[in-house]
């Protein structure tokens, strides 16, 4: 059988077939397995790449029936019952039994796609990478200019989106600007950095609840980060964003760098599946399941996680490896000629999320709260979770370092980030191609500005 | 005063220059000190980049008198006194009394400029993480393969260069392939991946010594590297390289995969710096320096590192950390009124390389040894040298991991990696253009082959 991702419901779909006797294919376009969850903490500056993300065949070095091969899956073809991958012009046919498609999610900008690279999301280690070379460079390039609206502009951040994603990226741009880079400039005040956090909702965290939201939007205060709620984006652009108000009234923020959380749309193979089964595709991409996660008339293909919609169920991990487990175990029924499961049931286990060092709200359903012992509540189950005893420890040592002291030990941005994105921003295609375009290891080749001629 | 470069040379002249009544400002076109001995850990998946390239700034966080800058130097006047720093457009003016160049230097290819996109050299970050994204994307690519004479390429890399660069990429890449991976596949057996290194000269580690050199030699065959000397490179492209033996005769190895470890270039500041003194430059573009490290007719203007030549002093750390050091002491001193030092003399502590796991060569000068207690000696030097207490710890973990056990935690190779780079070696500018050119984030823009339109 062939499975497609290895976000949460690939990964866990493949380790529930452990001991089944069939041969699994796990087809991915990263070889990694992604902890989504803390890609903020990559984007600024915490953790390393490789802590979140270890190698798919890694963790399933020992599963003997499991194939991981890199791919990007272009095709499925319900009815010849085959799926094709491609990397690098490589070409691949899989003819599957039974398939378990879950390709996940990226950012959605609501049609507004030439936002993306004026906003870039956080969906991937690439994303994180690339916002960590804008977060860090932002600094450097205050550091460097004259012009106090300059300086202004690129010392003002804004995200967009109050989603558990968004308020742990403002929560943690604040704390970068007011603890750890504090001392870190000389022309600059790093501290005086605005962070901006927008949604068009009525209050942050919209899923938490109105109680715990209004409590994460005093903490985000607190920890220096502005909330501006009821405001709608319009347009962004190289140097800012504008906004509606729910009035109608239309203002501007002058700001170098933006962060977009504020949607999800689900991967094009959802359409794909959708149809050509005629199951239902909704506003954000996602494939209409029955209720055993299953496409209509093709009961040997289910789809989970973020790409499928059953029920209004929220795209949350949980969500992801519930299916994976709830797919494989379909399987291995159908496999033995056991009868299937019922309907899929989500268990919904609360969500969290982390405001700032040492706050986090969580909510249980019934119970709700936030504070310190939701902050180690957090802590402890995003521990849990990551895969490989090393990384947890090193993680723990990074959290230490970043909550307790003052440091974080990841900043590095390449010059592939650093140039070639901010160039494209600022001057335009033929800077980035001059850039990106050639090897960067041939001093010789480089002109005396420094630009090498590819 | 004006400091170009963060390396070696730069950093330990800035530092010693803190208690001095003078203004520092250094200029460097990356952010961090980069520790260079570790690239090649970073490269092949052991240490993330974060762990060898603190943030500069971060460094000199309570020197009141250091300035950091991001910038590229793209002149230096002497007749002026300035510098030009340029970072995405942004021009800035430098003046300065004193000045210390430390630029360092980048990979040299002997006029062959066009083998570095086929065979990258691994002189900074970058690099090291797109040698990363082609090591272990060679595997995944292999694990596709349906041809085996591709396999065989694809299993096959090339280290050209037998310093101690050379022999710790292709020792490091022996073992990723005989332990580290041995079961992460299921239809290649990585074990059986060849690793070869080349050099013109007639033995490894010339630099070491003949027995030294002959000892490196074995334990490298044990670790199961190919050791061809006597070997010459006449071309490198997409698919391989071109030797020329002693003899005259000429041979192709097949190989997807080639590192380039064998020269390297001054950056070309060195021949700005010829030019406008008439001090003489060498062919490495190395510019002459006076014995006390300053220009002919500018003793304001010192330089130090691998960006000089002085005495045939080779380009190792230790000399741009004296180098660094004496100047800033002639500084110290000019300020003070106090007469000029004499001439700089390098102390010679010695040289390290590590050939594989609980291997390493040390030479002393009169005492040459080699083994474990050699490899402990490596990893005790390099860990004090690696500067930040939380860096030590993560490496220490990471080498636990990767010494004592058999992971490697840092293996993720961004998208822009994989597809960028190795994309350009197999199907052209066009496909790298396609995928680089455009915000990755938005699945909306894919396509259903899932490249991105621009």
């Amino acid at each position: 059988m062939v499975i497609i991702g290895s976000g949460f419901g690939g990964l866990f779909a493949a380790q529930a077939l452990r001991k089944a006797p069939v041969d699994v294919t796990i087809i991915a376009k990263t070889g990694y397995h992604l902890f989504q969850p803390l890609l903020y903490q990559v984007a600024t500056g915490i953790l390393s790449e490789g802590e979140i993300a270890p190698a798919t065949r890694e963790i399933l070095r020992k599963q003997a029936n499991a194939l991981v091969l890199l791919g990007e899956v272009t095709d499925i073809d319900l009815a010849g019952r085959t799926v094709t991958s491609s990397v690098l012009g490589r070409t691949t046919l899989h003819p599957y039994d039974e398939l378990i498609v879950a390709a996940g999610a990226g950012q959605s900008y609501f049609g507004n796609d030439r936002f993306a690279e004026f906003a870039p999301g956080m969906k991937s280690i690439d994303d994180a990478l690339e916002l960590r070379g804008r977060i860090f460079g932002a600094f450097e390039l205050a550091e460097l200019a004259e012009d106090q609206a300059e300086i202004d502009r690129l010392l003002t951040f804004v995200v967009v989106g109050a989603g558990p994603t968004g308020v742990e990226m403002a929560g943690q741009i604040a704390e970068l600007a007011r603890r750890t880079l504090r001392r870190d400039f000389r022309r600059i005040d790093p501290t005086t950095a605005r962070v901006v956090l927008l949604d068009a909702a009525p209050y942050v965290l919209p899923s938490f609840g109105e109680k715990l939201g209004g409590r994460a939007r005093r903490q985000l205060n607190q920890t220096g980060v502005e909330v501006q709620l009821g405001a709608m984006v319009t347009d962004v652009d190289a140097d800012g964003i504008e906004i509606k108000e729910a009035d109608g009234q239309v203002r501007r923020i002058n700001a170098a760098t933006k962060i977009w959380a504020a949607g999800v749309q689900a991967s094009p193979l959802a359409r794909l599946l959708g149809e050509q089964s005629g199951a239902e595709v909704d506003r954000a991409g996602r494939v209409a399941v029955l209720p055993d996660l299953s496409l209509p008339g093709h009961p040997e293909v289910q789809v989970v996680g973020d790409m499928m919609s059953l029920d209004k169920l929220p795209g949350v991990a949980q969500v992801a490896i519930q299916g994976g487990r709830y797919a494989a175990d379909q399987i291995k029924r159908r496999i033995a000629g056991k009868a299937p499961r019922e309907p899929f049931k989500y268990s919904d286990k609360g969500s969290m999320a982390t405001i700032s060092r040492f706050h986090a709200v969580v909510d249980l359903g019934k119970l709700k709260f936030e504070g310190f012992i939701a902050w180690l509540m957090w802590l402890a189950l995003h521990l849990f979770y990551i895969v490989g005893f090393k990384s947890r420890i090193t993680t723990v040592l990074h959290w230490l370092v970043s909550f307790m002291g003052r440091g974080r030990s990841q900043r590095v941005a390449t010059q592939q980030q650093v140039y070639g994105r901010l160039a494209l921003e600022h001057l335009g295609p033929d800077f980035e191609a001059s850039k990106t375009g050639g090897p960067k290891t041939s001093p010789v080749d480089e002109d005396i500005t420094g630009r090498e001629s590819a």
